[in-house]
């Protein structure tokens, strides 16, 4: 349960033995029931989900058998059909997708060379939505920025015709909160580089590592302005382009950058419930995302995500029927703009929703919750918060925010917890063909589960209103 | 000085401070003389040493103004220009390149692809001296042995036609030892594979880590042999066919690794010398290598290895000069077969070598001492072990071997030491693209500077005979 660092997964504790839950469980039976409003007490289904193999399974199954899948491609499909068919293998209900279409971005050849003064390869990826240059590839000199800020207040004339190279120091935090300022480079970046008449952008990757391993992401191009190419080089070749600017010999680079995008494109989003006992008392949603970026294979982003939203739900079903139903909304199309979200939004906003959840962090331990709760339910936060506790995980002040697939629904006022995920290595390996299964740490996957599995419990028999009638 | 694991080098630490020595040079000179027969004490060298700036500065200007450097390259032949401008600049005397020429195998494109049953890329590179496919490639079902013992005895029917694919489990080793047994894979399993009817061969990369970085390496074809496509797998890509493998299915795979052979190519060693007082004594040569594979910059493998040498010397240098010409040997082609090392024996087998050594495991600290030296020279060998303990070093019992760049010295009799630096992280790195700049912890380069400084003194200055004469 320690923060593991940098140190991966060895490959013997991915050995995930079959552990019989029988004896757990009736130990958990043994234990006195308290003023608990859950059918099955809380320690009971902590110590079952704490020996959980689904959420396991279930990612090295989606990463193994699908791999990469970009939404909107073939590749997704292959995982809501992928998904469907797992879901019900294991017990749920209503299982379905429920398409919708999208436009696409297709990533072609990322590849970057140092013409003079010290000729050599560059590491890199295209970001999401990159215009892309000729099979040939484009030439320009490399104007540099330390900062985002520096960018923004150079005058036009110093851009125009030029590569822009912006480079920054965004290092790890717990709570990932510096993915926020840093990635201003890759969002706000290149359509600013573009204005000022810049040929194309180069970025250093939003990530703390230090591997050849690009850190792709997408990135919208505000209005009115033309698509240039832009990408992301790795930290190390980054840190090596700085160096080679730092000589002050002018730098000149070749680019080639070539992307295509296609219009209606079928995405769609996987739907599994467990059905609860009381249709009036609203449903609670357990949100991920089934696509990936396309160089990993999407295993912290967010196979894991989707493993542990399933196999929580699952292990409140162990102790019965809820009152809530449990819908899992496994989203697609969440890396590239949300469409997901918005099509859940569509087709059932007007529905009863008396909570979101989202896991979309990676795997590592829980080690915070934070709530937005109607007014009243105080004692509801204590019952959630003393059920944690126990697996490490301590109640933060702030206001939960919920994540991008259920951002319309908490707009809309749906009560929301977020139990914060580790995010110290997260960005070591977010959006970089890095992100593969041998980063999952089994242990701290099933604190998850079960830090998902007390909360989604607690909601889902409450006696609470959460705010619906 | 401490094993810094995974941790990698934050880039503060990599903003070196030029200090002035002249502090710790003058703390030296008022050190009482002891019996060592050498004009400085070694604790004063050490000191000097351990404040060093040269190899620092060597390491980083190689990989940023040359970067990769393949043998027999023009990129090699811009690191030989520039390893001879900057040791000039640093006051060695006859620095000069010293030519030969060599076959030189080429890189072209390394992709591959699962086709069947769950369609994906996989990241590889071609291991040297690999066989070519067409530009179209080549398709093939995969057959598994998870040993290269397994694929030894195995019968050829069973690999005809197909692609073979080996693996393994190798661990990280402080002394590096696990490389011989499990690079077995990489340097005799294509030509175990091409002899039995494979039409390709593709292993688990011979590493230690868990990023999406292939490692290369040389292997050569046994007489006889008609060479096939060989690749190493990056490990998260070897451990993801393995999974695939183990669902059942037939797996097929489209392969397409392109490269080219070119005959007579320029190639070179770089030579600088500290002229000792006493030519009758015998040179001392310290080795490394100026090549580098072509995927990272050849950070670790082996700038600073040349960094470490060149600044050793000069250190030695600042105190005076030798009785003994000490001769820095910045050897070419190491990593493909060893063409500098002949080429230097070749031309100067027959002068007279007091002592051979080499630094050519990265940069991490010096943690042991192994000797090859004359009878009789027991008492220098306990004033080295002394001089090296204060640097956290110990007296080995293993006989040192030297490496690969004065290996043709080692076999006609030269003494040798070997200088074992800590290999815990090495093979995380080695032959990677991520054998890069930022891998060097500028403080264990220096511990380094300061073993070599002080063994190279007391062996240069010595009276003993070092069996000349």
């Amino acid at each position: 349960m320690a923060n593991r660092g940098c140190t991966v997964t060895p490959s013997y504790m991915q050995k995930i033995r079959s552990i019989p839950l029988f004896a757990a469980s009736l130990a958990g039976l043994l234990l006195p029931l308290g003023a608990i409003a859950a059918p099955t007490d809380s320690a009971a289904i902590r110590d079952a989900a704490l020996k959980d193999d689904v959420a396991w399974a279930f990612t090295e199954g989606l990463t193994t058998e699908v791999g990469p899948r970009p939404a909107g491609t073939p590749q997704e499909a292959r995982a809501r059909d992928w998904a469907v068919a797992r879901l019900n293998a294991l017990g749920f209900s209503n299982v379905r997708a429920e398409p919708y279409k999208m436009p696409v971005w297709v990533r072609g050849r990322d590849e970057a060379k140092i013409l003079s003064p010290f000729p050599q390869n560059l590491v890199l990826a295209a970001l999401g939505n990159s215009g892309s240059t000729s099979d040939k590839g484009i030439e320009g000199e490399v104007v540099y920025f330390p900062t985002i800020a520096d960018l923004e207040v150079a005058p036009d004339a110093s851009i125009r015709g030029k590569i822009v190279f912006v480079s920054h120091g965004m290092t790890a935090t717990q709570d990932g909160s510096s993915y926020g300022y840093y990635g201003a480079a890759r969002r706000q970046g290149p359509s600013i580089a573009a204005k000022k008449g810049a040929i194309a952008i180069l970025i250093r990757s939003i990530g703390t590592d230090h591997h050849r391993v690009p850190h792709t992401g997408v990135q919208m191009w505000a209005d009115g302005v033309t698509p240039i190419p832009a990408a992301a080089l790795s930290v190390p070749d980054a840190e090596q382009l700085a160096r080679v600017m730092g000589r002050g010999q002018p730098v000149k680079l070749h680019l080639t950058l070539t992307s295509k995008m296609l219009k209606d494109q079928p995405s769609g989003n996987v739907i599994a419930e467990i059905p609860g006992s009381d249709p009036a008392a609203g449903v609670v949603v357990a949100a991920c995302h089934l696509d990936s970026w396309d160089q990993g294979t999407g295993a912290i982003d967010d196979a894991t995500g989707c493993g542990i939203a399933a196999a929580a739900a699952l292990q409140v079903a162990k102790g019965g029927t809820p009152r809530r139903t449990i819908r899992v909304l496994m989203a697609g199309a969440e890396e590239v703009g949300g469409d997901g979200a918005r099509a859940y939004y569509k087709a059932h906003g007007t529905e009863k929703h008396a909570l979101a959840m989202e896991s979309d962090f990676g795997a590592d331990r829980v080690w915070r919750v934070d709530f937005k709760l109607p007014q009243g339910h105080e004692a509801l936060t204590k019952r959630i918060a003393d059920a944690l506790a126990p697996l490490g995980v301590g109640a933060g002040t702030q206001e939960a925010g919920g994540g991008a697939d259920i951002a319309p629904l908490v707009k809309a006022g749906v009560p929301v917890i977020d139990l914060q995920q580790d995010g110290t290595r997260y960005f070591d390996l977010h959006h970089t063909p890095d992100d593969t299964l041998d980063k999952v740490d089994p242990i701290q996957l099933r604190q998850n589960v079960a830090a998902w599995a007390v909360t989604l419990n607690l909601v889902a028999n409450t006696e609470d209103s959460m705010g619906i009638n």
